[in-house]
């Protein structure tokens, strides 16, 4: 734990799941209704330093958010995903998966997910005829 | 194995990395150098419903083509993600986690990564600043 970390010091009614190793509570700036964040307890920065230990307890605990989040908010679909490192968007350095529920029509064309965080380097055959990005 | 799955066929000669449960190729279309797929052999559509097992093997999959990835291209971090669903963007229907190197420049303003699939349903308190979305 560092006393300056705010996913260090959630306070414990805000917390949705929890296990072992990790914890999950609800995103302040929700992407979509149920954005979640799931975290290790210790204090790590990056995907990478996490223990296969740690993997597996936010493995096991995504499931069960997952399961909260049907039945709360019976979304179409997910987004789970990590940023790792200020190039790649993280802001807070802590960890964290975000796990972002998605409903048919959020945005007016979903497809490729995650690949659209930026401009592909080839074409990619479904962009050409999206308005999308 | 489903023939008509392209995930379920990949050529051995495209392979960068493999385990017992895994194996790990190029993205064919690129988001940056380096855009990397890792996918469980065994067919099926959904990061929920994979085997604990096949995780633990997809995520040290992961862990060595970050090896890779940093000594061919030496990125300057990583989104990691999948989209569960067509809603989420899922397009091929077999699991499949985007390991994606980021690069300092690489977008005008990368901060948020994956919370930027779409717009927040609350401001993002970096979002009014920010030109990218």
């Amino acid at each position: 734990m560092t006393t300056d970390c705010i996913f260090c010091s959630i306070p414990e009614t805000e917390i949705l799941a929890e296990n072992e190793l990790a914890l999950a509570f609800w995103d302040k700036f929700p992407s979509n209704e149920g954005h979640t964040l799931i975290v290790p307890k210790r204090h790590v920065a990056s995907l990478f330093e996490a223990t296969t230990e740690e993997m597996t307890s936010i493995w096991e605990l995504l499931r069960e958010v997952k399961r909260k989040l049907d039945e709360r908010f019976a979304p179409d679909g997910y987004n789970v995903g990590v940023n790792v490192g200020e190039a790649a968007g993280q802001t807070v350095l802590h960890l964290h998966v975000h796990v972002i529920p998605r409903y048919q029509g959020d945005v007016p064309d979903p497809r490729g997910g995650i690949r659209r965080l930026k401009k592909s380097l080839v074409p990619w055959i479904e962009e050409e005829e999206s308005s999308h990005i």
